[in-house]
């Protein structure tokens, strides 16, 4: 391998169903979309990424990978200024949409992350070692993930019901835990709220609290309260949840509602690129920053972000979006090779009910995914899944995330609840 | 290659001849010493680091590599807690002696870094590449180094005047300056104040401008000056200098004078450990870090250092001191992969006129080292120097670093110039 180049780049798009699960903007679409990257070389290594498929996105996922082959995939920062040529003026955010939630600056973190993630899967695969290994090694060889609540219709309108029923009460809420718990063991839970009146919420919570006394506890309004109501949950859940996320939007926000409690506040909606960090610092904004290496640009940048946190005195959790295996292989990697991510990583991976890479190296024991100790991100594309899913993907219709604009589908008087309450 | 373990580690002191450098502290010894730290693996690979070698700091390597020995070198976090479970509570700093110039809080960093650069050495030596790709990539394939100018004596007392005779006024300076220009190339130049007066330095400064117009310039006291002082050398200075370094000691100091001169402030003093960078940044102290990766722990961090200063708007450079080709290789490797390190970095090799590597492949031209295109480090031992300067470590007697007590052994009556003026 040594000096072998980049010979041909894959960029396949891909969906997979995904069920009615509400929040702040409307309601997930029964399609999901991914993007898989492949990187083979001209010694016949072959690295994956995955990322976000929106329409403009995959524009710019495949005007990448059509000036790639040449490229030397250990040439990172090499890489980085070539996605910023490619996308040249560009670089506006909205392409890597996320459901209208969050307003990135410029698209060159998330476009650069899955071709980083893919080389780095080759510099590992070059070595024969994990990919943690080029991240400082592993300090844990299975990471915890917390299973993700959400309110939820018991099917999509005009779809047979889903196997995990409604749940729009707490003990709805309560039952969808116990499911979640029973069956991947899951040793903490996070709530996706900014569905309902934060009364109801905090309800839920605490029945969660009283069906699981000691489990870490999570709420994420995705910033539907104002600043006040923010404040006013966070005395009421004191000592009920483990952080509060992104309760009321902007850092302005978050820092009057910080400087008001006691109860930690994580964001990934208001520190999302490295120009976030310096501005919530000054204003002791969060006290707990999701990570993201979809967002923040691979699995390098991730790590520098882990290392801010440490520096800066900021707990370090993880984000997730819907995704597959090849994400949460990277997920895994990232997370066993960050000392100071103590919370247990986001993950919506039980909602989804078909993968693309081979079974048996992510499974979920006790909450946890024990990292894959093969060369580089240790999981393997199954074809026929892929070329299920991109089928999926071509007869789906959906074309980008539009929580807003589906739910208005069937609720034509919804607008977001984005500081409603 | 692929799952080798290390298999034996040795660390050899050395010492190598240093001309009277004259500082804030003192004066240079007659012997700069040094460890250089080899560590091998069973598959037959070699990795280099090289560090400090005072006595203390000595005793502590010693006893790392005495447990290193099957311990997998991509392990880098575990590496860490092996080293911090040694050092135990014997973590204290002033084993890595400065000069009396710096006073770190935890010997961790220091006795770390050396393995940690040998292990990214065998790392990248597995890969039969250049180290620089495991940090991402070089951006540069040439670094550009300062010319690094001093006061000094025409020669120790007792001792014939070395090659460079002595540098006690502006002529002095210049003449220095010109034969380092001439001799190495060097586009920019730094004069280690904090010998004389100000208004000396200032001269000396203000007369290197004449002679070089376009040559960017340092002034670097070490922390000579009162806050009021160093704001009025920066008045003088304005314009002249790229950068202030140290005027003042303390992030309050650096802060006062930073609030009432628009010149930048550079540091290698009042921030040299990530629990230094939040209050530094709170305060607006500096603007520009000394990254340095034998003080930050290792090259790795000296990456997250980089990343940190971007982040919050800093700007990087390169400290140095004292030493020899394998920290010549690895701070070129990590000044080529980082891609915000866009000052000159500073170097003390042209003082010294013996080294341990096999000569050719660190050469400066313009000014500038190529960074090497040889897997690891692409340095190797001579083993014959290797032994003439352990053999030198041996029989000169100097044990540690103490430029106060060697200057105060030819001048009774000196005291440190720390904030004198
Ligand atoms: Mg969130
Ligand atoms: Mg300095």
């Amino acid at each position: 391998m040594t000096r072998s180049r980049i010979s041909r780049v894959v960029v396949t798009p891909v969906a997979f169903a995904d069920p009615p699960l509400l929040n702040v903007v409307g309601v997930h679409q029964p399609w999901a979309l991914r993007a898989i990257v492949e990187v083979h070389t001209d010694s016949g290594l072959l690295g994956l990424g995955e990322i976000y498929a929106d329409e403009i996105h995959l524009a710019r996922l495949g005007a990448v990978a059509a000036v790639l082959p040449g490229h030397d995939p250990f040439d990172l920062h090499g890489l980085r200024r070539l996605v910023a040529d490619v996308l040249g003026r560009e670089t506006g955010g909205g392409g890597a949409s996320f459901g209208g939630m969050l307003d990135v600056s410029s698209a060159l973190p998330t476009v650069y992350s899955p071709f980083e993630v893919a080389c780095l899967d080759i510099q590992a695969r070059a070595l024969d070692r994990p990919l943690s290994d080029l991240l400082g090694g592993a300090v844990r060889d299975r990471v915890p993930f917390s299973g993700y609540l959400f309110y939820k219709w018991a099917g999509h309108p005009g779809q047979p019901d889903d196997e995990w029923g409604a749940a729009l009460d707490p003990d709805g809420i309560v039952a969808q835990a116990q499911r979640m718990v029973d069956g991947w063991g899951f040793g903490s839970l996070k709530l996706k709220g900014g569905v309902l009146h934060p009364d109801e919420e905090c309800a839920a919570i605490e029945a969660l609290r009283a069906a699981y006394p000691d489990l870490p506890l999570r709420l994420d309004p995705n910033g539907a309260w104002t600043p006040e109501t923010s404040v006013r949950v966070a005395e009421r859940l004191a000592g009920v949840v483990e952080y509060l996320e992104d309760p009321t939007p902007g850092i302005g926000g978050m820092a009057y509602v910080a400087a008001r409690t006691d109860v930690p506040l994580a964001t990934n909606m208001c520190v999302i690129a490295f120009e976030h960090v310096a501005p919530a610092v000054a204003a002791d904004a969060v006290q707990v920053v999701l990570s993201d290496h979809h967002l923040w640009g691979g699995l390098r940048s991730s790590a520098l972000l882990g290392g801010i946190c440490e520096t800066f005195g900021m707990g370090l959790s993880m984000h997730s979006n819907s995704h597959l295996g090849v994400s949460l292989a990277a997920m895994v990697h990232l997370a066993a090779a960050t000392p100071n991510l103590t919370y247990a990583c986001d993950t919506h991976y039980p909602w989804k009910t078909q993968d693309l890479v081979t079974p048996g190296v992510l499974s979920f024991e006790d909450g946890a995914v024990a990292v894959p100790t093969g060369p580089g991100l240790g999981v393997e594309l199954d074809r026929d899944q892929l070329g299920v899913l991109h089928e999926q993907y071509l007869t789906c219709g959906v074309r980008r995330r539009e929580d807003t604009v589906y739910m208005q589908s069937i609720q034509p008087d919804f607008t977001p609840n984005t500081s409603r309450w």
